[in-house]
């Protein structure tokens, strides 16, 4: 039987660095635990735009979609802002999204008790929060046509819009339920049905959804009151599900309110393939920090630790995930800190290697 | 001359106890400062719709068209969610906002020192917080056509379409520019341009205006980065220009952090009218909260704050607006707490009564 496989794409900014952190995490798999995998790597993003012209080859598209899991590192950064709309790093990974119809974004929310002091939150609104938001991922108005910037009258107009099917929600509503029932069966649903008639559909098929999972207590919320209720006491959450673009805001604002945004993974998966395992790309919620690229700055624990969620939904190898996390969060009660988790003048931050080599040490 | 004229529409839930003491603020600028209003009372939301069978009567909305200005409540609550989408409370309110062509939300999130440490954020993140929210409030998502849920195939699809032309950004841009001048000449956009065409356009749009204002730092963020700096460090901002979704959640956000949720007034403006008077409608943050409904529960400031809005902005009358507001610091540097602003058990909170007696004693 051969080896899992596994797509890796560094990408832009910071991207590269935190990879190579991760790729001592992979070794230390093959070589200590007898779990290898066959690698593969490949551009995204800006880099790949550099070399062929476009933020992702199609080459790279077919690879993606014949791998067991993809990992990517981060795409963008300010050279290429200039680009046309069409080439934009952005695209590469929007792209990556929609073919592999990676529907599902898992986007955990959670603050290491190590980290809690250093939330903008007060320790005891956010200290112990595990929060898991599932936010769909390959519709609504990320990809609803028409769309584009049209002349009407004498002047231009920008359109976006906002679909979705019955089936769209109720595909990411069920992967939001079954996740609920395997932690706290509390599901928070997320829409503008006072303002928005796609978010009256999101409501009623989530509803419709729901009665098939009569252990997980349900509830709605506008987003709006939503965001509020996030900055204002997260832990009464559990799972919250909801679209697109709702969900790019909502679970940003969650990411940063832990205070460990260099902490946090996510993994977005979509339909089993014939091998049983679910299309899958995991990534690190944060961006490619084009301001402190390749200065040994990042911290690579969001990306390690995106691999660890590949272990778990990717390879059904759950106990060998909670070691990786276990290591991390070892590493961080040691004390080991890169810049971004740390606020006190005058301590020197360890550098990406060096935490990725405490967490290798750790494991 | 008449007295300048204004429409009262309370509204539901805890509207009408809040503006029963905006009446006593009314009554005490035209009896001790000899500022009288023409004032008159009307429906809007679920207690329009059980009278007259829609959230808003044609009769209200002619009224609303020719005062100076309109002063709201709150729409909504529990009992009117079974109602069609067509005459739901909130369309009420939506209605008033595009037929008097509202276009520029402004929403200040400020932190009254007296309750900074009632903020979930961390006290010396947000004391002295200050920032102006300016939210595109007549176009966008919200009124965007085609809309609606239709059966496609074998199944329903839910369809909103976001479109903003060029002088929908132009002159809420505008409104932005003309606070940042007269505050502290720095300027924040938010947008999705990395995925929306829409938002493409409104960023050309907005670097355009602010040519002509060289004064104003304009900077450009993307909303999912906005929704983590507003959480992480809201200080870094002076005025935020977003459009209608972006604003809804983005102000709500930053409204919570502040702590001060029922403290919180907004102002809509629309185009001046031939009295050179802006069309106008003020009302807080806050909804209807229909759990404390009724109970004398509800903090009146943010709509008492919206009145003294309405006197710097449809009034030109600054220096009230001044007085009123620190009329309402001074209650709480006294002391005075409704419910919503106490954290500690066994103190016994103020009234609603009592919060806006105090304000007047205090004037
Ligand atoms: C990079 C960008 C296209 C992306 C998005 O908007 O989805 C990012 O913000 C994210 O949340 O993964
Ligand atoms: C009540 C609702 C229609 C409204 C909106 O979505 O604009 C409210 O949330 C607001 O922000 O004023």
């Amino acid at each position: 039987m051969s080896n899992p496989s596994l797509l890796i794409l560094p990408g832009d900014g910071i991207g590269p660095e935190v990879m190579a952190e991760v790729r001592k995490i992979i070794d230390w798999f093959g070589a200590k635990r007898g779990i290898a995998f066959d690698v593969s790597e490949d551009l995204v993003g800006g880099c790949a735009y550099d070399k062929h012209g476009t933020p992702l080859h199609d080459d790279t598209m077919a690879k993606a979609q014949e791998v067991d899991a993809v990992l990517l590192g981060a795409v963008g950064g300010p050279k290429y802002d200039v680009l046309d709309f069409s080439v934009k790093p952005e695209r590469g990974l929007l792209r990556l999204r929609k073919e592999m119809d990676l529907y599902a974004n898992l986007r955990p929310a959670q603050c290491f008790d190590a980290l809690a002091d250093f939330s903008s939150l007060k320790k005891d609104v956010v200290a112990g929060l595990d929060i898991m938001i599932v936010r769909e991922l390959t519709s609504g108005i990320y990809f609803g046509e028409p769309r584009g910037i049209i002349e009407e009258g004498n002047e231009r107009v920008g359109i976006n819009t906002q679909r979705y099917t019955e089936s769209e929600i109720d595909r990411v509503a069920r992967s939001a339920f079954e996740l609920a029932m395997k932690r706290g069966k509390k599901l928070c649903s997320m829409e503008k049905a006072n303002v928005m008639e796609s978010g009256i559909l999101w409501r009623e098929v989530v509803t419709e959804v729901g009665k098939e999972y009569p252990e997980v207590e349900l509830s709605h919320m506008y987003a709006d009151a939503g965001a509020m209720q996030l900055c204002r006491a997260p832990k009464q959450f559990d799972v919250i599900v909801t679209d697109n673009l709702f969900g790019d805001l909502l679970s940003d604002a969650a990411a940063m309110l832990t205070g460990s945004l260099g902490m946090l993974p996510s993994a977005s998966l979509g339909k089993p393939m014939a091998n049983g395992r679910p299309k899958a790309l995991y990534e690190p919620v944060h961006g490619s920090a084009p301001d402190i690229a390749g200065q040994g700055k990042a911290n690579p624990c969001a990306c390690i630790l995106s691999f660890a969620m590949a272990l778990r939904y990717s390879f059904d190898l759950g106990a060998e995930a909670d070691r990786l996390e276990a290591a991390v969060e070892k590493v961080l009660a040691d004390g080991v800190r890169t810049a971004d988790l740390l606020n006190e003048e005058g301590r020197t931050p360890a550098s990406t290697t060096e935490m990725g080599d405490a967490v290798v040490a750790a494991l």
